[in-house]
């Protein structure tokens, strides 16, 4: 096997990021024997066509035979009836020898079932060692299907913009901008890849931001999640735009605020919290709401919120990544990132570690994750 | 000319980097017409032989005669009688016949006299641009010599230890270690390439810190600075070592405790702060003191001091440059980097730039720089 076949079907899932949400992105690339290619694909927009079929197609519009050829896919051809009919008959009816995969499907209906299928149709299948790099790059394009498939919750990532110091926010609560217009736009880039973005009522109220994606081109917008206990969130918020579903969660004792905000397209969701005792606290259960958004088919949740919401997430265990932009200026007293603490030792910290650092514009993003969380 | 052998010459002057103190950190590369290596050298520590005269010596050691051969220099040979003897004349006298450096030398002693010496002896001499890559690495490898050159005051760099939400001791204390082994063995580096390291008396007192250098080789131990208003420095601390000095900076209002120190080997500096109005504020001048440490020669003052005194030397616009080790946990609550603000405007931080980003073990070092601070 060449990797180079592999790699290719890679970047077309790659290019398909903003695009597929929520089914996985995925690529495949069909070559002959001699190594001429015959078509290639990756998944389209949720209900439209998979990888495997759009590579058919282009073959087909092409004019060339599949008969005999290998496929190269990102992850397991599905083998159920979801959206669209199964990729595995769809391969077999076209005549294809092989398939060269580089993952198992997670989702619980595939998970094997499609090489099974394949193989049973007489169709040479291999996968490649769940440690190959190309393995575990695709599972990292993927790692939000792959985290509400296997966990039954969201993959969340926290932004923060920062000082070089840790300061979010003057202690009057200036806060806009800290980082420079290229680090906006990194950032509209990981909203654009997330299934939903997720943000406080003090966000909310102090800003009224329309929390959309506007800085890169984008085919679709993010859901909206607010975390809006006792409904402040006035109808006429910016975020309310036509196509995108907003959530907002709630501690399910403010039943009178509720008609207005549903009369503007709201999906409002009661999701009490109690204490150890039984309690209701008046909080939302924040765990609870990220098993919901994973039934709610949220594969990455992009959290924008301010100190309070974050620390609170941050405590929960709730958070998996950072993306953290530090300007490069010092800015001393004020909001820091989360609230969290005070803490007695320092083994109590919430233990990272840094996945990649690079500058954007005269800002530095750290992307960092929460040790081992990304093993699942 | 071909760059590649002030390249080798600057190579040379690298590795003189913990030793030349407070001499400039320069090299020296001798090569005949057809490109054969004749000598090489670079700076010893001070009161021994500059590059030049160590490339001469190197070169008569191996029976090569340096007639007519050009020598590449990191810097421009001086020409004044100090702890030794002009290199200008050694350099005439060989009968060197084209001396290519990288910078002036910015000694108010030398600054073109050297290379003014050299031609009215027939010497053929060539400077690169300032702007040329190898005579701006030069200058950053004796930052502080510049500085103390043109501005009379040590190049100030300030070393920081936090985790990535920018805490740097709990509540409670408790600071060590937040990084890594690597990143301390890299701090030490830092402090070994410095004239002196300066601490406060807060982190003295709550530490015992012996701040030398211990987990990378050097020839020699840094100077040590303590900014201690009332003299409460105790004469055991574990800093006092044999072969470095220790200064001590105070409000001068302490007289009966400086003879124990003394007797100890300290120097004790008055240094007393008054304000606007003239009267005594009980702190040390430390805008002051940094003109003293520059007329005792400390090119790189390396800074490792807490919450408070950090702050107050950037609130004085008194450090240069940040080296700031990120260790991948969050932290939350607890002292931050500086003591600063708090700031209503976003504008009125310290504007900094990113020179470095690099991974030292698990954990990140970012060095900045305030804006525009290095352009001297």
């Amino acid at each position: 096997m060449n990797d180079s076949h592999l790699r290719n079907a890679l970047l077309l899932a790659q290019s398909a990021i903003k695009l597929t949400n929520p089914n996985p992105r995925v690529g495949c690339y069909i070559e002959d024997a001699s190594g001429r290619v015959l078509g290639q694909g990756h998944t389209q927009k949720a209900g439209g066509p998979h990888a495997e079929v759009m590579a058919l197609r282009d073959a087909a519009e092409k004019g060339n035979s599949v008969e005999g050829a290998t496929a190269y896919v990102t992850l397991e051809p599905c083998s159920h009836h979801g959206r669209t009919g199964p990729c595995c008959d769809a391969l077999i009816q076209a005549g294809i020898k092989k398939v060269v995969a580089t993952n198992l499907d997670p989702n619980p209906l595939v998970a094997g079932n499609g090489f099974a299928r394949l193989r049973a149709a007489g169709v040479e299948v291999e996968v490649l060692a769940p440690d190959h790099p190309l393995a575990v790059q695709s599972r990292e394009l993927n790692i939000g299907f792959f985290s509400r498939m296997i966990r039954k919750t969201p993959w969340v990532r926290m932004k923060v913009a920062a000082s070089l110091d840790g300061t979010t926010a003057l202690d009057n609560g200036a806060s806009q901008w800290i980082t420079g217009p290229d680090a906006r736009a990194d950032g509209h880039a990981w909203r654009a890849r997330s299934c939903a973005i997720l943000t406080g009522i003090g966000t909310v109220l102090a800003d009224r931001p329309r929390l959309d994606v506007r800085l890169v081109d984008t085919p679709r917008q993010p859901h909206l999640v607010v975390v809006d206990s006792t409904l402040e969130t006035p109808p006429d918020a910016p975020f309310f735009i036509a196509g995108r579903a907003v959530f907002i969660y709630t501690n399910g004792q403010n039943a009178s605020k509720r008609a207005a905000l549903e009369q503007v397209g709201a999906t409002i969701v009661d999701m009490p919290e109690r204490n150890p005792q039984g309690e209701l606290t008046g909080k939302v259960d924040l765990a609870a709401m990220m098993r919901d958004l994973g039934r709610r088919e949220i594969n990455e949740l992009h959290v924008e919120a301010g100190f309070k919401l974050n620390g609170s997430l941050v405590r929960a265990g709730l958070v998996d990544e950072f993306v953290v932009y530090l300007a490069p200026k010092l800015l001393g007293q004020g909001a820091g990132m989360f609230h969290i603490g005070p803490l007695t030792e320092l083994s109590q910290g919430v233990q990272l570690e840094f996945k990649s650092t690079e500058m954007v514009g005269p800002d530095l993003r750290v992307v960092a994750r929460v040790q081992g969380r990304d093993r699942f």
